[in-house]
């Protein structure tokens, strides 16, 4: 490369550089949409005076457990008249994965942008849990190169995590949020009342992000979950309701002072647990959680951690523990079942390779080295993970 | 909206605020892909020495042109190995309007990139004119989150203008751009090499955004521009350089310097002339280029300007004379044809309504107060739009 080189000086260049900021309001709030809470006609007209074209996407899910909620969102348009018009009836959508899963549900949200005559100064209005809030998320991004997106996340997982953060996306290819951009919110409108008609294990899967940010950044809100798990576990709103916002702003201040917060790097700090989380949610067809799988992969991580010498036995052992008083199992059989068919697509360390190409560059994992305190590596030892999964498969049985 | 309102003291609020940087280079160059030039190599490993993936996205319109391409670019690849690999023969696309109006190319551009693992540290290389890499880029920028993308820009227009900007889309339902998002490149590599075999065609069509740029920015630009004109009649390399360079320049610019690069606001100064150019492109089914219409466009804002007083009538027609010079015409039946048929899809005015959709919130328009000094005015006069309409229409008779 060095023999026979034109000179550079016949090369010309411009350097372009484009600082954009993206500001949006996380709201914590209760009866979003009773008539005597102007929060949303309040965010709504921040933005000038006439009323907004609001397109409004429901999680179908929500459906059994909020009878009144498509007339309360009418009653709502009604009272506040001023502030917006629906567009049409709510767009009601598949809930959980089934959103991700099916691209033509993006298409007829297009469709529907497109026949409303929605512009990038209208509103999809998400209601949902986090898939339905990804999914909604990427045909809003896309339509129009981006039209104004408020989410009002309906589960613990998506109001703590994925719905205050700056990504969206659908699966393809097997292979989760393969399609997805980068973009923010214009606002999230987390209500704590939609929280009292999840199910247990809904209730119980979103506290494993509170769970997986606390040990990485703050071991006082370790602290804070293990001593509250018995509430939680009781479902007490007030412990729900101050774990719910101190993840939240852990999660938004970790994407404001990271530096790179449309990860263009290889590193991605805040995804501990997630590689193997990500491949058993797969494995398992999407039968466990997002937060139920994070549990299993915290689980892993943490006594991979400890099996290297990284983690003390002491913290160790309160991970597991505290995992355990929350409610969440830390071993399912897919961890084993293909272990040793190295090219199988259902190989559970294929998600490290999977993992690495859907962030890009190096591979970077984030492992314990204290509570409260992650610690990033490139490398790992696949004989210590089947030691280490080895440990949680002889923990489960002790459990049992 | 005031009565039995709860307070506001109910809600908490995390206010967030995400700083994004996105830095590219744009280079000028000749004989990208010989083996003597190594800029292609130095950009990819200026990110790190290994060698990168890259699948190359080629414009089928370049082939016949360029026989030699294909070849070319295995050499390259050979000789600059340690830079980078191509994961696969080049993917040749449909070029002109063609490659945004069917949007199974960007499913198969999903596809290949799943199937040669390319992660967000890979690289689309995109050789072709505007359309090729709209849609290159918007499969760039949604798999995996975003995938770097290099544009070879190979026409005027896309060297100039659309090539070097931040967007990128497809058309759907019948509009222009309605699916796409902001994401710039990572790198630009202009190669005046291309732009020899264009036909006469494409090569006038670029000149246009020039025209646009140097009419609301820079006289002294449209003075180079109207003083040049026989000599890019009649294809003077040089000529085109310059025009090309600052024409990229002053775009550059006024995305870094704007305050809204990804388009938040009601405002797009820089779309002077295009909300007929837009219409235009699809009343005659994509005959008129998109430099040809825009030339209309410009004409018929420019004449609109005039006829409100806002323009002098020796700026006007010094416009006029220089469009001409350059050899656009300056009128096309569909103007009037459907003129007076306001719900009529093919109405010129709707056009209008569509830019405004669109971009959203407020009607803003780009009008002429004199050359170089753009305008921006919220509402038009449509029996004045019409009168331009006839003076075009008249001035193209004169003309014949």
């Amino acid at each position: 490369m060095t023999i026979g080189i034109k000179s550079a000086s016949n090369v010309r260049s411009l350097k372009q550089c484009v600082p954009v900021t993206f500001n949006y309001d996380v709201h914590f709030t209760r009866g979003l949409f009773e008539l005597n809470n102007p929060l949303l006609a309040q965010v709504l007209t921040a933005a000038g005076d006439s009323p907004k074209k609001v397109l409004a996407v429901v999680d179908a899910g929500l459906m059994p457990h909020q009878p009144a909620l498509l007339d309360n969102l009418a009653a709502y348009a009604e009272f506040y008249r001023d502030a917006l018009i629906f567009v049409q009836q709510p767009a009601i959508v598949p809930g959980g994965e089934a959103a991700k899963n099916d691209p033509q549900l993006v298409e007829q949200l297009h469709h529907i942008i497109d026949r409303a005559g929605l512009c990038r100064h209208s509103y999809i209005l998400a209601i949902g849990g986090g898939a339905v809030l990804d999914m909604a998320g990427y045909a809003a991004a896309t339509a129009h190169r981006g039209i104004r997106l408020i989410r009002v996340p309906t589960t613990v997982l998506a109001q703590n995590d994925s719905g205050v953060g700056v990504k969206n996306g659908i699966n393809a290819f097997g292979k989760k949020n393969f399609l997805g951009t980068f973009a923010p919110p214009y606002a999230v409108l987390n209500d704590l009342d939609f929280l009292t008609t999840l199910d247990d294990r809904n209730w119980r899967s979103g506290i494993a992000e509170a769970v997986k940010v606390a040990l990485i950044k703050d071991a006082d809100f370790f602290d804070f979950i293990t001593r509250h798990a018995p509430a939680l576990v009781q479902r007490d709103m007030q412990a729900m309701q101050e774990l719910i916002y101190r993840c939240a702003q852990l999660h938004l201040e970790h994407i404001t002072t990271s530096g790179d917060p449309f990860e263009k790097g290889s590193s991605r700090p805040l995804d501990f647990g997630h590689w193997a989380a990500h491949k058993l949610e797969q494995l398992t067809n999407y039968n466990l959680r997002h937060g139920e799988a994070v549990a299993i992969g915290i689980a892993l991580d943490s006594t991979y951690s400890y099996l290297i010498g990284l983690l003390a036995k002491s913290d160790w052992q309160q991970i597991l523990n505290t995992l355990q008083a929350l409610g969440f199992s830390l071993y399912v059989p897919e961890l084993v079942a293909q272990l040793h068919q190295l090219e199988h697509p259902d190989y559970l360390f294929r998600g490290l390779r999977e993992f690495q190409e859907h962030l890009g560059g190096e591979l970077t994992l984030m492992l314990l080295e204290k509570i409260g305190k992650g610690v990033e590596v490139h490398h790992v030892d696949l004989l210590v993970y089947e030691r280490a999964i080895a440990l949680l498969q002889h923990h489960n049985q002790l459990g049992e």
